[in-house]
């Protein structure tokens, strides 16, 4: 090797070792988007090397794409190019016990697929004919309700019966406290848009509904969770959560508990509330299980009289899962903005979805629909668990009312392999961990009732569970 | 006044003093809501006043909720207590010329109110036969439409049938490259959740779409804004803008433009995408008003292949603005991150309302609807332009199709208390520095030529404007 090469050769490796560094400083974000680097001359000091070597650095930089020269005032990081992931954000899962994936996967899922890990019921058992009658009322509407845009607040009369129903659950709101939404979800993500600053905490019940997880990653939010019980949350637990990490949401299920089937306790509401209290914390009251429910629980809302409990709900589970809407019932202040906010994220709402959601809800047959369901609920939970434990799977407890069995396996059976196991033969399973924060539930599976009555699930159960 | 008492007022005002100090330092956001305050020993020290008086000053803020101790582990600033506002973020605007609260209006104003300032069609030149002949047929079909989720791009056949139309655009899309969501507002709500990261910058035009105001407010991005032109975006301008503030995003309609009813020129669109390339700039292109157009301008997705470009859409203002269905075409990549996030915060997307969209837009009627539409808005458009012309209202330019009409009022009229008066006798008007983020605009005001043929308009206009 000549001179002039190990010279050059030797160069190499210090521009190399100076564009090492500064990718180094981006990486760990003590250099962020839009920073301007150091200038040549410090960094050559710094570093003791050239000048001529860190522009070169630089310059190298540049060409990748890593940073940016702007004429005449250095260099700057370049914007990131990665946009936001979801499956990126919080811990890292196997995809296929990854909470975003099992929606998909269930959303995704064709006739032929069995679904006893899905969270609503067959088609068949929805109330098609009272939807089919409130679309031939609706195709004989003033034109208003076929093409307009909906109302800030959303269909007066749809919220006005809205409030009569929370008023049974002792509930008392006025329907200008009502917001109608496009779904229960969109209701939740709202909320969180309206009350979390970055760096916020937000508090789940562990094990909690998955879309929770997915749902707060994309607020990019801290997330805390506190273990569920057969009454409610553990409120020494909580006691203690809330004195660590001062969290200032806490999403919740009063009525039945998804994934437990659990139903809060009139004690345990009232701990909670009081710590809510001595917290400054606000309660996310999802209340979409409202309609399964025979012995209806009491409701944080109820207690508190929306003062810092939030109550959503939608139509999902046993009306239309197709016909999109949701609502938000809060104090009248945040109302206000959330209003703004719904004009400036989605403009109207749905003001045909909501039309036809009222429709069917003053149907004179949905009451007897909602009776329905339940018998049929509560004969194929008695079912379900049967099954299941002819197979050694133990529901945790026996719920009350609604669609979930929160079961625990046999010892040593991992949730998420007989998961991977049940999807290649064309099942989807919910496994216990995809609910779990703390990811302790592995040796747990949420099952669908109305959805577990077919006997290819428990042969692939028992031969997963076999070995 | 004895001598204890004087001492004990000495305190008391020492005590304000720290309290005072420690609320100015949480002000100015030199304390954030999660840190840690001083130590008692290390402010008093600073402030020359004795540990006691920091203890008691603290004591009385944590009493009135701005700090809170932690037991062995000091004092803390409060979680703020203040949820978003989106009308305080921004530059703070008369309440009457605030885009949130024109929207609002316009929403909430029931049938006796004019609305030359809305953005929509009457109802009465909607499709409501189509939509009533796809209501009957809805009503026919299986449950599943009209009970289940649908599926996370959403249906297949609307996406197959929107890549057929943007082909007719000459963009190459495939179905796969769409994704179906609530509106197009939601659509440029969640590109702006995916591709923002916090501090983020967002070019707009000036004037444009006064909602995109109130969407980025809600993302808390910076905006910048680049004048428009009767060929599009002042390229000049652009350049320098892009140069100084490196915007990731760029919100602008190509087809026709909101407010100025201007179409993009070729050579236009192809410089502006050589910047956005130099530049790394996204452009998010809202069609909205595509199917009004009669000369279709160029599609900056069509020059780009939607590599730096993603194509957003919606049915409002020509189908149904109650039937909620928008859509969005993007690469390959970010459609994948872009239905997570759509499950994360919405889940499924509205099965109903895409196939009402679909049975609609394939409804043979369709088509000759929108013949129908766009001869009645020409019409509209050459009386509404001769009226104002009476009246001293001279259009920026006269746009080639659409409902919008920019107009420039007579010298020293400000658009906004014209706007004020309006309100008061019952007409909604939009006066041009909603649109205008340099607000620069208070000399002009959109016209939708579909609502302003009632004499009232006119005789409101001609007395502000005399008066």
């Amino acid at each position: 090797m000549n001179e002039a090469l190990i010279a050059s050769t030797q160069g190499d490796t210090l521009i190399t070792t100076v564009m090492a560094a500064i990718r180094q400083r981006i990486a760990s974000r003590s250099l962020t988007p839009g920073a301007r680097l150091p200038s040549v001359r410090a960094l050559a000091a710094s570093m003791s090397v050239s000048k001529s070597t860190v522009v070169e650095a630089y310059e190298r930089l540049a060409a990748e794409g890593v940073i940016r020269s702007r004429p005449g005032s250095g260099f700057y990081v370049a914007a990131p190019v990665a946009p936001l992931s979801l499956a990126d954000i919080g811990p890292r899962l196997d995809r296929e016990v990854d909470p975003l994936w099992i929606s998909r996967q269930s959303l995704d899922a064709g006739d032929t697929m069995l679904k006893p890990g899905c969270g609503w019921l067959p088609a068949s058992w929805m109330p098609h004919e009272a939807l089919r009658r409130g679309l031939r009322t609706l195709s004989r509407h003033g034109d208003a309700t076929l093409v307009d845009y909906g109302t800030p607040l959303g269909l007066r009369a749809l919220r006005e019966l809205l409030a009569r129903r929370m008023g049974e659950h002792n509930v008392a709101v006025a329907p200008d406290q009502i917001m109608l939404t496009e779904s229960g979800t969109q209701a939740i993500d709202m909320i969180c848009r309206y009350l979390l600053d970055s760096g916020d905490t937000v508090l789940v019940d562990d094990p909690c509904y998955f879309n929770f997880h997915a749902l707060l990653r994309a607020h990019r939010a801290k997330v805390v969770s506190a273990p569920y019980r057969p009454d409610g949350p553990d409120i020494e637990r909580l006691a203690v959560i809330l004195e660590e990490h001062r969290p200032r949401l806490y999403l919740t299920n009063s009525g039945i508990h998804n994934p437990t089937g659990a139903s809060l306790s009139p004690v345990t509401a009232h701990r909670l509330l009081k710590l809510a209290e001595q917290y400054d914390l606000i309660i996310v009251e999802d209340d979409i299980f409202a309609d399964f429910e025979i012995m209806p629980a009491p409701r944080l809302a109820a207690f508190d009289g929306l003062e810092r409990v939030i109550t959503i709900g939608s139509f999902s589970k046993t009306l239309s899962a197709s016909v999109r809407c949701g609502y938000i019932a809060a104090k009248p202040e945040w109302v206000e903005g959330l209003v703004d906010l719904k004009i400036a994220t989605s403009f109207g709402g749905s003001h045909f979805a909501e039309a036809l959601v009222l429709a069917v809800l003053t149907d004179g047959g949905y009451r007897k629909h909602l009776e329905g369901l339940r018998t049929r609920l509560a004969r194929s939970m008695a079912e379900t668990v049967a099954r299941l434990e002819e197979s050694g799977i133990v529901p945790w407890l026996t719920p009350q009312a609604g669609m979930f069995l929160w079961c625990r396996l046999p010892e040593g059976i991992d949730a998420g392999k007989v998961a991977r196991q049940a999807l290649a033969e064309g099942i989807v399973l919910a496994p216990g961990n995809a609910f779990s924060l703390s990811q302790t539930a592995n040796g747990f599976m949420r099952f669908n009732v109305a959805q577990s009555g077919d006997s290819r699930i428990y042969r692939l159960l028992e031969a997963a569970l076999s070995g």
